[in-house]
């Protein structure tokens, strides 16, 4: 780290269940629904630079919203984003690059910008580029938060499910995103609404993971490899889901592994996003 | 630890200003105003016993917000916490107490509720009690939290200051916060809206300790001994502010130290009270 970057961590984010909300301004769209937030995430760092770049993992990347992030801040830097998650298949790791960036961006630079407001930009740079919905505002918090209402920290409502756990995941491929999103999601919606409403009843991790697995499969979303898998890890007495979105199965404890696969493993992280200490 | 009991860990919390905001509904009072949570906290372990009983590092004690949420959890419960932190001195050991046990509580008797829920509970035992107005919401946050509205989650709005630092903190004796807050705090209250105001327009530690530091002396809490604590620090270049409420004085940096004191030293905490991992 040079004298003059920053460095911050955001959990990664898996989704269990949403429902999409549209809106013209980026800060009021977003989704509602549920999910953990990882121990394992992306470390981002950011120095000044004669013109933006970043990189991710040691290669040249272009994450649109953290380019996005750069312009709202008003700034040319240099990002680092480094994460041992999977790219491309659920964990928010796109919606982390972009929350880091601007913590990070913001000490660099004096950008003199609050928790929510920074929370905010990520969070509209996100909507814009149509890589995610409600990753970064999840990312911010941590736990195992519930989105009741969709939106950055000035229009949304969140709460969380007061526990910690161990968590298995197993990623079979990749899925976009914003293709998903693209298309029509008003079935998804209604099923996820239908969903929060029963975690907010009973606000444990037993039920969001049992409302996540009838998401995926009532929204159609199970691919034959997941439900399968998931199949597997409920025959050995375990709890898992799919990510939203992304071709991965997270379980609560050891069921992936008590169900013969040899997943990654990390812990719901108890934290939101955070700069790193100098 | 047995077998059925939980633990939690709540940061301490220091308040740098703030103002009152009165209500017949103790979930709608509060305090609005900002400080910062600490690396040293309370860590609370709760067990299900025939009678409720509680005890503050290994000696009997009765902390009225703690045996307040048992009641409103409807649990006998026997409470173990322990601190490094001074006891009534600022540090908001009360209202972590209180946090503490709602989280474990929840989960040493699967009481359902929500993260809101639980910090709900133990902010309207600490106002009943009269031992705190925003600790508690400031203590479930973590970081540098910012009070913008009072009251509990449902009712409240937070912020952050997005910057972590070392900080330094020396006691000089005992204030009951309980005292202060029975008497008349208008004028008190008219200092404090006017500092939360300067420290929206510019969200960062610097502004934060010294609109802290005009508090203080504005709102009449200074005492000649805490006001000369902070004058040395001041002459060696440091920012330093008064714990409110308490006879204690906290720097960022090495601030007291270079002073040529002999504080306790601890960082602010980046995440908000959490259940431990089992």
């Amino acid at each position: 780290m040079t004298d003059d970057s920053s460095r911050a961590f955001v959990p990664g984010h898996v989704t269990g269940f949403f429902s999409v909300h549209e809106a013209d301004d980026p800060e009021q769209a977003g989704s509602r629904g549920a999910g953990l937030t990882l121990s394992e995430g992306v470390t981002v760092e950011v120095e000044p630079a004669a013109e933006t770049g970043m990189q991710l993992n040691d290669e040249p990347a272009a994450i649109e919203a953290v380019t996005r992030v750069l312009e709202e801040l008003d700034v040319d830097a240099y990002v680092r984003a480094e994460t041992d998650l999977p790219v491309g298949a659920g964990f928010g790791v796109s919606g982390a690059a972009a929350l880091g960036t601007t913590l990070a961006a913001n000490r660099t630079f004096d950008c003199g910008r609050s928790e929510n407001e920074l929370v905010a930009v990520a969070h509209a740079a996100e909507v814009h580029a149509g890589t995610g919905l409600g990753d970064v505002v999840a990312q911010a918090r941590g736990g195992v938060p519930i989105r009741l209402d969709p939106g950055a920290p000035e229009y949304n409502r969140l709460d969380g499910v007061p526990e910690r756990t161990r968590v298995e995941y197993l990623t079979l491929g990749e899925r976009s995103t914003s293709a998903v999103l693209s298309g029509n999601t008003d079935r998804l919606s209604e099923v996820g609404v239908d969903k929060l409403v029963r975690l907010v009843e009973e606000p444990t991790l037993a039920t969001l993971m049992a409302v996540s697995r009838e998401f995926a499969s009532e929204a159609d979303l199970l691919t034959s490899e997941v439900e399968s898998v998931l199949s597997e890890v409920e025959a050995v007495g375990g709890e898992a889901a799919m990510a939203m979105l992304g071709e991965t199965v997270f379980a609560l404890g050891n069921g992936l592994s008590r169900a013969g696969y040899d997943p990654e493993t990390c812990e719901t992280h108890p934290a939101g996003a955070t700069l790193q200490m100098d």
